[in-house]
């Protein structure tokens, strides 16, 4: 038995080292660069609360230590910054070359109906009071506070620490479209550029659209940019959504200043949570579509 | 003098306390966290030389820490591994839910004509002789090489180390979408998905129209799914590159076995640079079409 019982143990380890010598093994393990950003936390003196804050810049050029950059401002920073970083990141690279380097600034969350909505409403998707007992619409209407802890906090804050150039872009969805639409009529001279996906009119028996209406034919917004989009929210749930969007759409057309420029995107077969990888694409190349890449300025 | 020395003194004093109690200073400033990925460097016996890899892997799920993931390999890993983790992460989201999470494998390249080409060749993108000194299309043909690493070498080590389900994708763009069709003619049975963004048909005067004739009626595809594309290059540059791809689509739609499932996707506003952005998100929601969380397998 013996000799069998080693014939067998031997043809095991020249089995075992065969297939170890085989083996792929790794010379070397280390962590992978993705980008790089910073997360401050600031005290908010008009909000009286700490918000952190996700800030990305491009890497810097050793050619051109003063480079200076424009800056997206994202509300819902921890839903989309790093869609938005790796956005603005490919389509400024060499070899794409479709817009400018750009600082984004990612805007998180303590209580977004508070900060994201421009009224106080009881009144849901539907239209009729919410009736919920612990509801997540409460509390609403403090969008203008919100926007100026933008304008007179986090701009200046942004603007003291990084290398930004004057041009601004505000970005949202849902909630954060109602803002950025907010601002957009409320204090137009804030932002060079809009972009609104899946803009929440709803809200309010449709606030903004009746806001939009008084507002649009006076307010000042010569060479200002407007994105905004919908997805399949009409369809989905039989809403008003989709012809809210219509309807903003031709308020645009036939009440705004001509040099606003502006375009509507309806992506009928995307989500309302689809729908931003496309759109947040789409509003940056219609943002850049005339940018040539030694243009003065942004 | 004295007094109103110290009176501008005191006032600019003053002015400096009081705009440093305004501006906002950060409480706290650290990294933002990316995403997580690993970069091995691994000894490949078939090419006889070292290769960077880089390995993107989904948060572990505590509920279910045996939980395995399909694989994407990706080919010019430098160029687009970022974008692929942020689409995979983005549509594998709970509340996006549009497709599985998955594991990105990005290869990045050290001689990228002679890995991605099939044949040996001189003709350049017009078909003419390359007659330029020092050219980027040497070496070349060594494909079925770089696929050889891929099954024996690559596969396995990713197998071995990672969570891993049997459902693989293949995934290039240029050369390497090129790379892609050819795994899937000569190759079938080695991935279950395979992505092809703009596939250099024009190599050696369109070699793999020619193999796809041949092969396309004989090989197993069954269940089997494909996604290609192209951009502006046909039209910006009058060359044959659209032409190809409708021969390709042409040949596909009358020759494969009638369970391929596969989609042709042409882009004519975007560039050969731009057109990855849309077209690796349109691949994963084309292979993912049916998708629903609770499916068993991929």
């Amino acid at each position: 038995m013996k000799p069998k019982l080693f014939n067998y143990f031997f043809s095991g380890f020249a089995i075992l080292f065969f297939a170890l010598s085989l083996q792929t093994t790794a010379q070397e393990t280390e962590k992978y660069k993705h980008l790089s950003s910073d997360l401050v936390t600031i005290f908010s003196k008009t909000l009286q609360e700490e918000r952190k804050i996700y800030i990305h810049c491009p890497r810097p050029d050793s050619t051109n230590r003063n480079k200076k950059y424009p800056v997206l401002y994202l509300m819902d920073g921890e839903s989309h910054f790093d869609m938005l970083c790796q956005y603005t990141e490919y389509l400024s690279r060499w070899d794409v070359d479709k817009m400018p380097e750009m600082i984004v600034v990612g805007i998180t969350n303590t209580k977004r109906t508070r900060d994201l909505t421009p009224t106080e409403s009881n009144l849901n998707y539907f239209g009729k009071p919410d009736t919920s007992r612990v509801s997540w619409m409460k509390p609403s209407g403090g969008n203008e506070k919100f926007l100026q802890f933008i304008k007179n906090e986090l701009v200046p804050y942004i603007e003291h620490h990084y290398k930004t150039q004057p041009y601004k872009i505000l970005a949202g969805h849902s909630f954060g479209g109602l803002s950025a639409i907010n601002c957009m009529l409320t204090h137009p001279e804030l932002f060079d550029a809009y972009i609104a996906v899946s803009p929440s009119f709803w809200w309010d028996n449709d606030y903004l659209l009746t806001l939009a209406k008084r507002k649009l034919p006076q307010i000042p917004l010569t060479n200002k940019t407007l994105f905004y989009s919908d997805a399949s929210e009409g369809i989905s749930d039989s809403s008003s959504f989709h012809t809210n969007l219509l309807k903003f759409d031709s308020l645009l057309t036939n009440s705004a200043p001509a040099k606003l420029n502006h375009l509507y995107k309806y992506y009928p077969t995307e989500t309302h949570m689809t729908e931003p990888l496309l759109a947040y694409h789409d509003a940056l190349r219609f943002i850049y579509k005339d940018w040539k890449k030694n243009d003065k300025g942004h």
